[in-house]
């Protein structure tokens, strides 16, 4: 394990690590209360869709807490509006919805009689959401392992390792699992503009892991499909559609649509939480749009005029034709996604 | 016009605007020798392919000033000394070459009988270059004008504008053509990682024309052409293949991958000076890389861990099968391109 840790919760705080300042500055934030976690979702303290799902799932445990309801009908109305605050923050990722629906259903399951019932469950919950995450990650890890050849060299987009879950990570999560197999991997990092989560969180944790790995600019796949040689892109997904539509980063489509043109596999990592059963297509995912300032600016210096309009849509989606295949922790599922999906979806 | 100029003789002094510092400052450079234009081309304080060919032109005239030759073979090598130097600044763009070729070739077909006389026609020549490209680019965007619809949103790489030239422009040109004519047009600006030339000099160049645009990510194509809905890409090029293969900035490829797949025409806009009818197709054409800092920091913000090591080739080769025309001042080129273009060359 490297030595840091995406989110925690320790005696009735949230501890995350503020994503927004590495590779320069390792700082751990402390939230008691609802509304600081979903402001630290909003500006982006944690990001990546499993990380997301653990801190909305925490998020409403600390309401559960802190609740002075003293009747069931009262902790459930201070639950319902923290869950809302909560699933305000950002709207792609389904893991938060995911999250907060399960940890509802579960407390009403239990049939609590006491508010003090009611609130442990929920808190316990909310801890078996984190837990399992890191379990389901390593489950992906070994569901991808055999499509990973030795000597692979991988293209990679945005941050989907330790950071953006509860630990070890999706597709990152693959090529550790490949690397402690003993597999040799080179890895290709996307910057992922504008945010450069490539850039300064998946080479942060590729450097702790040992993994081999070069940093180059988003436009360049298809130069380094086309000279230098790739042999798979993995990528994580914030929202699957149930035909296996895959919204992730901005910028993972151009990526598919390079792999695509090259024959390089193209494939998605995701926990099953990822997938959104209920809508039928990508057309229903909404996209996130995000403030001008993370294109027209880095830290303190001003990259374009100051009086540019820039559009920032935070995702797109990825058709599923460009998808070779979709890792999950219940198995490998490939074309016709409707069907896979749905077979895996019974297990 | 704008109240700028890219590239200038004075009096014997070469002055260029220092592209680097744009938009923030506006500072003119002067050049006296040769290896001090060389260094500029390298460092880019003038870039885009035209630019180049007008700077080198202007980095040999410098050279037939200064040259203490005191007969017409000493002037020869004192010439193809200064040359050199210039074509090693920049590998890519062959507008370099063609320019330093066309001086020289001036020279000898003139037959200068003093050295004074070898000096005056080489001067003449690198200004008639000069003047002929802003020509040259006013001709390519009439030519394009046809294929640019009323109301077109269109997506942009790089920066092809009067920056890039002497003046005028040659992809941008087209929009400026458009934009003059009373067509209604938005670009959407390619922010262009790692030098920013989309940020930095596209969006500054269509605010002083009053031309609509939007600065996005590289990444953003895909989503732009599947969600927002684009009528046409325009890029320029550095060197072309005879075959059409069209070497540009790194991020061209991937954007005609993204208008391929989307059925959105992709027109390269080029003087045919760029053309090298030398070598059959793209993979003859050597690729600069550059240094890693360009990826890795952004003004004084260091971008991903310090020790990180990036990989960072100046540019793509856009094969000839996902270009739906190529706009020359000559007229404009539909596939199959080796014809298409050996009949423009004919004219």
């Amino acid at each position: 394990m490297p030595g840091y840790t995406t989110i925690e919760w320790e005696d009735g705080v949230v501890r995350m690590l503020d994503q927004r300042l590495l590779p320069e500055q390792v700082i751990y934030n402390r939230y008691r209360r609802t509304s600081e976690v979903a402001e630290a979702i909003r500006s982006m303290v944690i990001r990546g869709a499993p990380a997301i799902g653990a801190a909305a799932a925490y998020g409403l445990a600390l309401a559960a807490l802190s609740s002075r309801a003293e009747n069931l009908d009262d902790l459930r109305r201070d639950l319902a509006q923290a869950a809302e605050v909560l699933r305000q923050s950002r709207p792609t990722a389904v893991n938060l919805s995911w999250a907060l629906d399960r940890i509802l259903q579960r407390m009403e399951k239990s049939q609590p009689i006491t508010v003090e019932e009611a609130r442990l469950f929920v808190i316990e919950e909310a801890q078996a959401i984190a837990v399992e995450d890191v379990e389901t990650n390593r489950r992906m890890g070994l569901n991808g392992l055999p499509l990973v050849p030795d000597g692979a060299r991988i293209i990679h987009h945005c941050n989907t390792g330790a950071l953006a879950t509860v630990d070890y990570g999706t597709a990152l999560g693959v090529v550790r699992a490949a690397h402690e197999h003993g597999k040799k991997v080179h890895v290709y990092v996307d910057e992922t503009r504008p945010r450069l989560q490539g850039a300064r969180l998946t080479t942060w944790e590729l450097q702790q892991l040992g993994v081999a790995h070069t940093l180059v600019v988003d436009g360049a796949s298809g130069y380094l499909m086309s000279r230098v040689g790739i042999d798979l892109c993995l990528v994580g997904c914030d929202r699957m559609a149930s035909n296996g539509d895959a919204a992730n980063k901005i910028g993972t489509f151009n990526l598919a649509l390079a792999a695509h043109a090259h024959g390089v596999p193209f494939y998605v990592v995701l926990p099953f939480s990822t997938i959104d059963f209920s809508i039928m297509s990508g057309d229903e995912i909404p996209i996130e749009e995000r403030p001008e300032e993370e294109i027209t600016r880095i830290g303190r210096t001003q990259l374009s005029p100051r009086s540019v309009s820039a559009f920032n849509p935070a995702f797109d989606v990825t058709p599923a034709r460009y998808i070779t295949a979709i890792i999950t922790e219940r198995g490998v599922a490939y074309p016709p996604f409707e069907e896979s999906l749905a077979k895996l979806k019974e297990q």
